[in-house]
Parts: C-alpha cells; sequence; structure tokens
C-alpha cells in the first residue's frame, strides 16, 4: 500500500461532535472498526485510512444538521457514496466522519418530455437505468463501477461513452449541496443552458466533496437508440489504430465507444473470458441511431481501419454478440488482475490530445518495459484517455517504488504532451502531488476558491489541494 | 433609455491611471468622446455610460500590464470584443478604462487531428470560420452578431444551433486569462476531458469579464458535415410546433437547428424579405449529417410534424433554397424592428425546459397583448430558449414602463416554470435585478467566489452582482 501522510487531527472536536451527532442520530451514527474501514479507502493500492465514524443521512437537511455540527466543532467530513473512487476520495487522512448518503437513494422525479431526472446522490447509475426501464430513457454515463451519481458528479466521471454522451459536467444540469456553512444551495436548473451568473453547478461537479456535499442532482437523459452496433477491428500497432480513431472522429461519425486495448490486454482478455481475439492492438467500437444509421456508421468505420492497416474488421447489430464482446470488456479489470493473481492493481488515467495518444501510449509501453513493469493498457481513445493497469506486488519494495517513478513520469509525459494527469478518476490522495505539474498557474485561484466557501477546510480535506497545515 | 445608476468613481485613481497608461501605450490609448461612447453599451435599450479611456491591447502580458495599474490604483476595467453584447456587459456605471482586446485577432494554432484551435480573445466567429474554410472544420457555435470569441466565452453565448452543438460552455477547452492580480493564468488543456481539480474554465465562461480578462481560447471544432438539409413545417397553434419539437428531441433526432416563429414574427418576414410563408407558427429546422442521414432525420421530423398537426411540411438539400431560408431567419431581428421603425427592440431571453415551452410562449403572447405591447416572438425551441422582442417607443414613459413590467413578470414566469431568465445573453446590468430571482441560495457563493478572486472589485464592477457600495 501507497502510505499518505495523517493530517492533524483535531481529537476534541472530533470526540465532541461524534457525541452530539450520536445523540441525534443513535444507531445511524456507527464507530465500528470494520464500518470505519469499510468508509475508508478499499480499492487498489492507497492505504486505508478510516473516519473517526460513520452517519447514515436519510435528508438534505439531515446533511446540513451533521454539517453545521461538524463546522461548529471544526471536524473533517467525507462524504460517501459507494465507495468505488480510486484516488482515495473517501479516506479520513485528519480524521473526522464520513457522510454516507447511500440510502438517500430516491429518484424523485422523471420529466421525460424534457429529457431529465431528480435523483437523491445515493442512487447509483444501474439503479437509474433500472428505474428508467419502461421509459425509453437512459443515462449513459457509464465508469465501469456501479458508482453512486452523487460520486459521479463529484469526481467528474465519465467512462466508456464519454466520447458520444460527454462526462459528469456535460450531464448534470442542476444540483442541491450543502455548504461548509450548513447552508443548503440550488444551482443551475432544468432549462437546457443558461447563462444566468456564475457556473457553480460546473464549479462542484468534479469539487470531490472539497466544497459542499451533493444532496441532490438533476441529470440529463437520452432515448435508448432504437438500434446499436458494434464493431471490432485488429491493427498491427497502436500508432494505426490510433490513426483509424482520429479519422473516425474528424469524419464526424457519432461512434458511442471506441476502446483500444493493447495486445497484452487482448491476451489477457481471450484466456479470462474464452474469446479468440487476435493478440495484437484491437479497437473496439460501439455505434447508436436508427437501424439505417448504425449501418452506415459500422461501414463507414470499416473502410477507414482498412485504409489505416486494420484486419479482421466485423460488425454486428446482434444483442448478443454484442453483449458477449462488450462484456468481455467491462471484465477487463478481471482479466488483467488475473494475469498476476497476487499483485495489487495500479491504475493511472492520463488522457492527451488524441494526435498525440500513439506516442502517449507507445512511450508508456516501451517505459514499462524499460522499468520492467507489467503494464497492460486499455483506452478510451476517442477521448483520448488510457488506462495503464500496472500490477505491483507492494510486498517488493524496489518494485513499489518502480512503479511510484513510472506514475510520476507518466504525469509529466501527458502535461508534455498537452494532455492531463486526470481523464475521469479525479485527484483525491493519489495525484495530488502531481496536480502543480498541470495546472501551475491555476492552483492559486483553485486554493483561494476553496479558502472562500471552506475557510475552516472541513470538507475532505487533503484532497485535490494539499492542506495547509 | 432605460437608466443604470452610476456607481461610486475614483476620480484620482483614474485620472492616475490613465496618465501612466498614456505614456506607456501612447496613441493606443484613446479618451476621445466618440470612442469612449462606441466602447460604451450600444445595443438596444440600456443606456450608454462610456469609459474614461480605451487601451487597444496587443498581446497577453500588455494585458497584464494594465490590469497592474489599474489594480494599484483602484481602477475599473472592462474587456470589449466588438461590443455587441445586450445587457450592458461593456458599460462603465464606475468609470474606468475600456480594454479593447479586438486586435487580438490571430489565430494562432490549429489542431485539424484534435478538432481544436487555439486563438486570440479579438478574433470573431466569422473570421475564424473563414480561417478555416480549406481546412474542413467549422466552429459552430452562432449567435446571430459576429462577436469576438472572447466575448462570446465571457458571456456564455450560444445561438441558433446550441440544440446540437452545445453553447460555449461545451466548446471552450481551455483558456488563458489575466485576472485582477495582474497574474496570467492557464485553465484546462487540449484533452477532451479532464477530473483534474476545480473546473475553472467553466468558471470564467460565463463570468462575464468580472473574475479575469480572456487573453486566450482553445476551442473545439467540428468536422463540417457531408450534407445539411433544412425542413420548414406549419403549425395551427405554439402548442402543436412545441408537441413536434418535444417529439423531435425525444426521439433522438439529432438535429442541428430548431427555430420557433410565431406568426407576428411570420409576417415580418414575409414583408422584409419577401417570402410567402403562411402566417401562423412556423419551425424551422436544419439538420447535418451524411446524404442519407439528413434525408432521414429531415423524413422523421415530418412524420412527428404531420402527427402533431403540421401542415405544408417541406425538405430540401439544395443549398440555396436552404440558404434563402436561413437567410431571413438571420435578418429577423431586422425584420421585426421594420414592424416599427421608430421604436428600440428591447430583447428577452428566457429558458424553460422544453415541455414548458408551449405555455411560456403562450402565456407571453397573451400577456404583452393584455399589457398592448408588441412582442413578437422567436426562439431556439430545441433549447426551451425564446425571445420576446418588443419594440418600445422609449418616449412614452408609459410604455417603458409597461414593458418593465413585462420583462419582469416574464423572468418570474420563466423561474416559475423550473427556467431560467437568461438562455444565452448573460445578466449584465439589464438582468442584475432578477438574478436573485433566479438564484436566490446560489447567489451568496457567486458573491464570495467574486470577492476571493477581484477583492477590490476592479473587474467589470456592476456587471451580474451588485456592487456593494
Amino acid at each position: 500500500m501507497v502510505q499518505v501522510l495523517p493530517l492533524p487531527r483535531n481529537e476534541s472536536g472530533i470526540e465532541t461532535a461524534i457525541g452530539i451527532l450520536k445523540q441525534r442520530f443513535g444507531d445511524r451514527l456507527q464507530t465500528g472498526q470494520a464500518i470505519r474501514e469499510q468508509h475508508g479507502h478499499t480499492t487498489t493500492w492507497i492505504e486505508n485510512q478510516p473516519p473517526d465514524a460513520v452517519v447514515f443521512t436519510h435528508s438534505t437537511e439531515e446533511v446540513a444538521e451533521v454539517v453545521r455540527v461538524a463546522a461548529d466543532h471544526n471536524v473533517p467530513l467525507i462524504p460517501f457514496g459507494t465507495g468505488t473512487s480510486l484516488e482515495g476520495h473517501v479516506n479520513a487522512p485528519a480524521g473526522g466522519i464520513s457522510i454516507d448518503v447511500s440510502q438517500m437513494n430516491a429518484v424523485l422525479d422523471v420529466h421525460a418530455e424534457d429529457l431529465d431526472v431528480v435523483v437523491q446522490p445515493g442512487v447509483t447509475r444501474k439503479a437509474l437505468n433500472e428505474y428508467l426501464r419502461d421509459t425509453g430513457l437512459f443515462f449513459p454515463i457509464d465508469p465501469g463501477a456501479d458508482a453512486s451519481l452523487g460520486g459521479m458528479a463529484a469526481t467528474r466521471a465519465s467512462g466508456t461513452n464519454a466520447v458520444r454522451y460527454g462526462t459528469m459536467k456535460d450531464n448534470v444540469l442542476a444540483l442541491e449541496a450543502v455548504l461548509p456553512s450548513g447552508e443548503i444551495i440550488r444551482t443551475g436548473g432544468r432549462a437546457r443552458k443558461s447563462s444566468a451568473g456564475y457556473d457553480l453547478t460546473r464549479l462542484l461537479v468534479g469539487s470531490e466533496g472539497t466544497l459542499g456535499i451533493i444532496t441532490e442532482l438533476t441529470l440529463r437523459l437520452y432515448g435508448i437508440p432504437e438500434a446499436m452496433s458494434s464493431a471490432r477491428c485488429t491493427f498491427p500497432d497502436v500508432e494505426s489504430a490510433c490513426n483509424a480513431v482520429i479519422l473516425t472522429i474528424q469524419m464526424g461519425v457519432p461512434v458511442a465507444r471506441m476502446e483500444l486495448l493493447d495486445a497484452e490486454s487482448v491476451g489477457a482478455l481471450n484466456d479470462y473470458s474464452k474469446l479468440d481475439l487476435p493478440v495484437a492492438p484491437l479497437l473496439l467500437l460501439e455505434f447508436h441511431g436508427s437501424e439505417a444509421g448504425v449501418a452506415e456508421q459500422a461501414a463507414t468505420f470499416g473502410e477507414i481501419a482498412e485504409d489505416a492497416g486494420g484486419t479482421g474488421f466485423e460488425w454486428t447489430a446482434d444483442a448478443e454478440a454484442r453483449s458477449r464482446l462488450w462484456q468481455a470488456r467491462h471484465d477487463a479489470y478481471w482479466a488483467l488482475k488475473r494475469l498476476r493473481p497476487e499483485a495489487e492493481a495500479v491504475a493511472t488515467d492520463v488522457c492527451v490530445p488524441i494526435s498525440n495518444l500513439a506516442e502517449a501510449v507507445s512511450r508508456s509501453q516501451a517505459k514499462a518495459a524499460e522499468m520492467n513493469l507489467i503494464c497492460p493498457i486499455l483506452g478510451h481513445v476517442g477521448d483520448g484517455n488510457f488506462h495503464c493497469t500496472l500490477l505491483i506486488d507492494m510486498n517488493d519494495a524496489d518494485e513499489r517504488a518502480r512503479c511510484d517513478a513510472f506514475v510520476a513520469w507518466l504525469s509529466t509525459l501527458a502535461v508534455e504532451l498537452d494532455g492531463t494527469i486526470s481523464g475521469e478518476h479525479g485527484i483525491g490522495q493519489g495525484k495530488i502531488g502531481s496536480l502543480p505539474k498541470e495546472a501551475p498557474t491555476a492552483l492559486a485561484t483553485m486554493q483561494a476558491i476553496k479558502q472562500a466557501i471552506d475557510p475552516q477546510n472541513i470538507m475532505n480535506p487533503g484532497k485535490i489541494l494539499k492542506s495547509e497545515s
């Protein structure tokens, strides 16, 4: 596990606040070790830093009550949805109280005519789509995990179909949030666009719980496409695959998903999902539209792919065949982990302009090989976003050090190539040291905003921005 | 003209700052009355409040120099692009210095493979598209006027094709801006998505020059569609037209433009542009895609329109016929003004969820009739955004008062109908009194951010937020 330094604790404040909240919330405030650890970071490689207590809130007003008590006693608050974040967002480096909103899981209002829905933050994306099943509508953003929508907004999540539907930034219309003062604010609205004042919705999206706690979201919905088709094509190398991606985007083909798997990942998928894909760089696509539309899109891509040197182009609108292929992609994390079962997976998340993607992927492959690291690569390449899944023996100090060096090298490379250190996972604790590389001039403004809205620094301290203490 | 109260002036600071800048910029600092008035508000109904001087900057570093001098002497700064804003954004209610960036008009870098472009803020949208002509790419956002891209970002502009391509919020990837301290910051980047820290790009977009001065923009580009088609259809009433809109959006038809003109507007267009459209509510659409795609989209809309009671559905992919129809739409402002040549046009800008659009438009028509106001209506209805163009005799105090009452009534209605007081024009001075209606709980947070970033309130004071003085 990678150590994250603890921050100074306000012992007496924490004790007092927990005492007050215990009286108010009874059994809905828990301090047992198991539940506390489960509310610290549990996925992948950052060590677990449990909060001192977990409170399960049922309403916005309850969240505001907890916040006011914490503010009165200067106690850190860590919002918690499903705990599927990858960068230590739910850790409590200064202790404090985890506000678990997973029981605030009501779908409050579906406006089918307007293609929007109002939900509480604990609704997960799969639960929402289950709820919407009979409406002909769906919420597209798909980060893989069945994350809570509040958490997805807080981390500005996206996933495989951002190339078509955008990220949470593009799909949150309005928010309700509790500020560090305990005040409840509403930002944005249900209108499709607005130029009324500062865009606080977009400021809260991606703020990782450091400015306020999201208690309600209004999200965009989409009609379930009349037809979907999938296509795949194998390429001799990453460069030619990336060339096909660039042309497809440039032609304006409204591709819904476009995933790159490197040869190592394809091999792992073959083993895990019993497939027999050629072990070479693979592009996997999905198209949404009318029946004629998806056929046309697939055919256009087929021509582009062939011109770019692709082979074995296949496409299908058959639901079962489509689903088998995409299930394999969704299982990729487990397939990759099986390459080295005793290892921990450390996922990187850089994103570069697509013209720099081939260079970024090839140099990552070469660097990992040079550093003797196992590093299969998967990418949401329509966006230029790719994940190196480093499989690291955490008991091997030298290997851990090489992993750290690789991650630091990669973030520098991303910035050099006009990209970002985080396409979709957020900064959290994991990338807090790298953010100054990407945003050297903007960091002070972020800090000024944090200071203005949360002068006590009680909202998820130690995430995105280094605490000054 | 509508009076906007002046704010207290810092006479000695203004005089000193102008003296220093005159020495530095020579003839590029102007204080003549004509040029000063031309840099105050000139469009429509808000009175002109000229700055004390206009400085023409040629580089980011020069903008920063001006800002540092103004900050040293506590002098207001008003950024100026083309002066086409509609809500008094370029007025100088406390005096001060207009920074005219129109000569910072270089296209710095076209990244055709990545579909982005880096421009200086004075480049206008038409100049950009002219520059891009041979690349097969275009920048879609079209607010009507040939506005500067810096100004369009600052006001979060959009226009007729936001339903397909979004607003400036969706199309600005990165910004360079000079903060009130004179510091130069860079936000965002060329990667298609990022979850690296607070979204300062989206905070600056729509901040109307109150947080900083935009000195460089990275914008998304799109491939020029292989084919375009236009369609039109007449409806018996606004409700049935809106029903067709709702169904078209819900079916996921990727319509590029969808404009509603009420009967009064259609009549004005017929007169002005020598057309013979039936004088009844009209929907005007444009589709972008492949040849087969645009034909399919037009046909789908045709079926929907007919089901909704539309008549006279026609579509064409012929460039000349398309352009004649859309030119008429683009000339609508002048056509409407001719309904009453001696009047001033006061444009409202509310935007509501599309399920509330028919109600909002019908009630606006009824209210205007009841108040004896001439008020043709045009709408970007795919977004739920519509403009009442009130034609007001500004010499008639009673009519002016009725106009004010109508505008206030409409902003209340928009909020009641879950909408926004401004779909695309911004707040400026014109809607500063209405913003609290829409954002009663969020306003204090906007003020806290303004205070944190611009504690001296030198950046475009008297816009968006009321100055505390």
